[in-house]
């Protein structure tokens, strides 16, 4: 059966596939949160002939099934099908960067003063053409011209090997040898070119999210980040958090799928780029994986078991320098792929190379380190030593177990006030016009302005005689924050919402203050707060101050960063200093197991009030609010 | 349909597929030196019912026919099939070792000095279970404990680590973890086992041969030799010596045809040895290769096309340790491979392995080295340095070329004596019973005899006037060596063969005189003369001298020792002191182009009598003789 769209394309698609299946097989990718779950109702195609069969309609509201909406990823067909796909529904390959400080990314790297040498490195050989008198074999021929340059003991695979006597004849001896360096005494051979056919070289920075998927494509000549790639990472279908795809990697035997899900994930962004920047896979010779210890498992297929289990262990550390074949991505099969070392369990390799994005590392003063993602970690330290830990925050602030949660993209609310005379919010959305749900800084901004206009109270309970906005909805309590012409469009924040938030804002304080007192610290001797993660510099300092969130310290301590996992894996792409001294980072990083050290539920708990129970360690909210 | 055969076994036999490659596949072996191709006539089977198609009946005489045998690999089937398969067409996987001072091999071993320290060696570990405190990931906890070992910066596959999580754990912590040595620095992991499931482990000493394959099963604990097996190398079927398969790997495409067939043959020994034995693929978990330049490079799947033209380089003389998956053998897919490295494209892997067993490399007096197999090469030297060259002689004294040649096995004739009253020859057959062909010793034999009798002159020229058993044949004048009931099945020497004999005995001798001569050395200066390949101990000295094969010293200078390929692989397998050894043998080996060097034509025209022109040469020939 045929599947055309508006605009002209057409695929086969087949009985029992969904239309979702079908259109990403074929490189047109929709905007899918859930990862084609069927939950998010966000891949939305409008049918415009055809009969089709849809499995759940999920959050898609009547108004939109009378006009012929269906959820992609839940329908599939029994004839010719025809759809249209609303500008809302296609995901946008590609991206931006949103921090001002990452932004000439080149010029980032070179701020660091350690020069340009990537990961994977370019070698140009003239080697004397074999004779009878200098008959060495070919492989010889190259290690003796190698020597010569200092380039001793290289290793070579038998894949390296095998193509060598084309190679070299093909460029008349006139070789480039590409080869990495995974330590100071070793040399891995990557490949051979014959001398004039050696074009661009290239790299990847990867950055595996528990929910996103971002890959910059880096010209490895000259640091010059030549594209970015943004995805949601499919195996949300199989769950929102690392736990849940623990489970379903070992208990559901679904480690290869999740495995094959986020490779494809990954080689749908670099396939993309190669056809649009017209490169050889061959070409992409080196690769930087940075993501949380579940993800950088996962991302390897190794079993992620024992990382759920009391002591809470991973397989890996410190991850050996595999090949492009190994990874399955769609580059040089023996490319050079590097992966972020973790620390623990729940501190992975995104953190170490945030903290090498962020520089704290290099300055004697003391910061704090905080990455606010699917879930959220944090690391205090300087020049000498880097303490941190992993806070159980859950994934609200990423939109994760919040009704009318998504991340800060086109029609997202990202901020809201509340008219303290009226009571009445207006918001402002990404992208403007009709938001379709609410985002981190959207969510911080809404229960502020709820604390500071009372319609809830210091716990987050709603009181429904302040204000009429606040009514009673499906999970009982809500307050209606944009009114939708289709009821079931509105976007309210429920009572559960505000408790998730609540429980996150307070699991990240809690997480901070421990981690301060192990320390011996108190907040005052912060020269710094880095903030990592989605809410980049959208977030409010103000408010999230007000909320309990963040420390009660002057706006201009807070330097917000964006995605510092991705910039961490351009760095070690980059530069063979910065990859050792993101080993360094990793080995000097001590990680506290907050449930262990005593003293976190105490802080927790005192915590789960606006702005916290402890009035004192919130003394420009106290003075503001006039408490 | 079914082929069965008398004795119970019974397999499917497709429509097109031959006999031959039915049973092969089943593991059912048949002799068959030229490898299937239908030239050798040996792979005879008897048809007790059922219909043949027989594409060519090739040497099989009338009477054969009659009797319902057919040749098994030209034959295939449109019926139900029943067979017979006479003993004589039984390949027999297995061998023995034919020379006596390479019996105990393990005790030779000993007699190196260097202890056993094999290619992959084991490590227990009993590493601390982690805990909360200790909760380094599995990885780091392994090398932890290497290094406090003195095994620093082991390299760690994406296989390896793969499965170490569950390996950990099923040991209780406790494991012992296999690696190989590959330089003084290195280390490279093999394969974690959980401390008690860690039964044998073993290693293969492979030869591979243009004409056979021999393989060495041994305990890397002790260095005992569980079992031999050897077989054809079934590439005969692409060409009897090493251009004809380079022509094939090259101009025919049919490189990873020649690969797997090789790969093919050895794994089929690998195959027997492991249900012999109940010994698990994953124990094997080291090979060494030796064989000459073309078969290493085939084995490696290497273009062999640059080996065969001017200036003739190899794509690799020495060789990375690469892995089991890499070589197809179904051993350990992680297993070390290591392999023979070669001098020069006509000198291999197999001549250094080869002066690695006879020592000569540790004798201050200077030694003579030939290895007479399917081609020939010498070397000269002693622990100082060695001069070698590859003399173009061809696989006469294999069997190829000569009409009824065959390699020492069963049925071959392996001496004869022609009475000087009577002229006629008798003959003494190896196993007895009826001869089916004619061996090098028996060939060598035979034409010194002939050459005593006066039935040929000094130039290999038959005198039919001298005897009624000079007779013509198809090919021109033959000599009746035995006569057969079967017509078709006497034995005979022809014109043909005289030429192709005397030309190897010349090509030979005039390789031993030119490396002399390059060496500024004479004969006399001889202290030993090691004489490696198929003749083994049936070499009669008096005989090779009186033909002008093999230089003209006492008969105690001479040490005969057989196949040194496979004992040098043997020990280059229990010591990484002896591969090293091996690796200085072959810096140290000199390789002289005889073709190159000017004088070789003089030398080998000068060969082409018997014993030589030049009489001074053969002092005690010339006595013998009277001349």
């Amino acid at each position: 059966m045929k599947l055309s769209i508006t605009g002209g394309k057409s695929f086969e698609i087949n009985a029992g596939a969904t239309i979702y299946e079908t259109l990403k097989a074929n490189g047109v990718f929709l905007v899918s949160p859930c990862g084609g779950k069927g939950t998010c109702g966000k891949c939305q195609v409008k049918v415009t002939s055809g009969s089709v069969a849809v499995k759940s309609y999920g959050k898609l509201g009547q108004q939109e099934r009378h006009n012929g909406i269906v959820p992609a990823c839940q329908t599939s067909t029994t004839s010719d099908l025809h759809i249209e796909i609303p500008e809302h529904s296609k995901l946008v390959l590609g991206g931006k960067i949103a921090v001002s400080i990452f932004k000439d990314t080149a010029a980032y790297l070179q701020s660091y003063g350690t020069g340009i040498d990537p990961l994977a490195k370019r070698v140009s050989l003239t080697l004397p053409p074999p004779s009878i008198q200098d008959n060495i074999g070919d492989l010889q021929r190259l290690t003796r011209s190698l020597d010569g340059m200092g380039i001793t003991n290289m290793r070579f695979s038998h894949e390296f090997v095998s193509t060598l006597m084309e190679t070299l004849r093909e460029g008349g001896f006139n070789a480039v040898v590409s080869y990495s360096k995974p330590n100071d005494t070793t040399f891995d051979a990557i490949s051979a070119y014959p001398h004039e056919q050696c074009k661009g070289r290239f790299g990847l920075a990867i950055d595996i999210g528990t929910t996103t998927v971002v890959v910059y494509l880096v010209d490895l000549s000259n640091g010059t980040v030549i594209d970015i790639g943004s995805t949601y990472n499919s195996q949300t279908k199989y769950g929102d958090d690392v736990i849940t795809r623990i489970v379903h990697a070992t208990e559901g035997g679904g480690l290869a799928d999740l495995r094959d899900t986020v490779a494809g994930d990954i080689n749908t962004i670099v396939d993309f780029f190669s056809s649009k920047h017209n490169i050889d896979r061959h070409e992409v010779e080196a690769a930087v994986i940075s993501g949380n210890t579940t993800m950088s498992h996962i991302f390897w297929g190794l079993n992620p078991a024992s990382i759920r289990e009391d002591p809470y262990i991973p397989t890996v550390n410190y991850y050996p320098i595999w090949r492009g074949a190994q990874a399955r991505l769609n580059i040089n099969p023996l490319a050079a792929v590097y992966t972020s070392p973790s620390v623990a369990s729940y501190v992975g390799g995104d953190i170490v190379t945030g903290i090498l994005a962020s520089k704290m590392h290099r300055s004697p003063g003391i910061s704090l380190f905080m990455d606010i993602g699917t879930n959220a970690e944090v690391a205090i330290g300087n020049d000498e030593w880097i303490m941190t830990a992993a806070c159980s925050a859950g994934p609200c602030f990423e939109g994760g177990g919040i009704k009318f949660g998504m991340r800060a993209t086109q029609g997202a609310i990202e901020s809201i006030k509340i008219d303290p005379a009226t009571l009445t919010p207006s918001v402002s959305v990404i992208g403007g016009g009709t938001p379709t749900g609410i985002c981190g800084s959207g969510m911080i901004d809404a229960i502020v302005e709820l604390y500071k206009t009372g319609i809830i109270n210091q716990k987050g309970v709603f009181n429904p005689a302040k204000s009429p906005l606040v009514r009673e909805g499906e999970d009982g309590l809500e307050f209606l924050i944009y009114k939708s012409d289709i009821p079931q469009r509105d976007i309210v924040l429920t009572t559960v919402d505000m408790e998730n938030l609540i429980r996150a804002k307070a699991a990240i304080f809690a997480g901070v203050s421990l981690l301060l007192r192990e320390a011996g610290l108190t907040l005052d001797v912060l020269e710094k707060v880095y903030v990592a993660g989605g809410f980049g510099n959208s977030l409010n300092v103000e408010k999230a101050v007000m909320l309990g969130m963040i420390p009660d310290l002057p706006p201009d301590k807070y330097i917000f960063l964006g995605n510092t996992s991705i910039i961490g894996a351009y760095l070690t792409l980059m530069s063979d200093t910065l990859r050792k001294d993101l080993e360094s980072i990793a080995s000097k990083m001590t990680y506290i197991e907050l449930s262990v050290v005593g003293g976190y539920m105490d802080e927790y708990m005192s915590a789960m009030f606006i702005p916290h129970t402890d009035l004192s360690k919130f003394p420009s909210v106290a003075a503001a609010l006039g408490l």
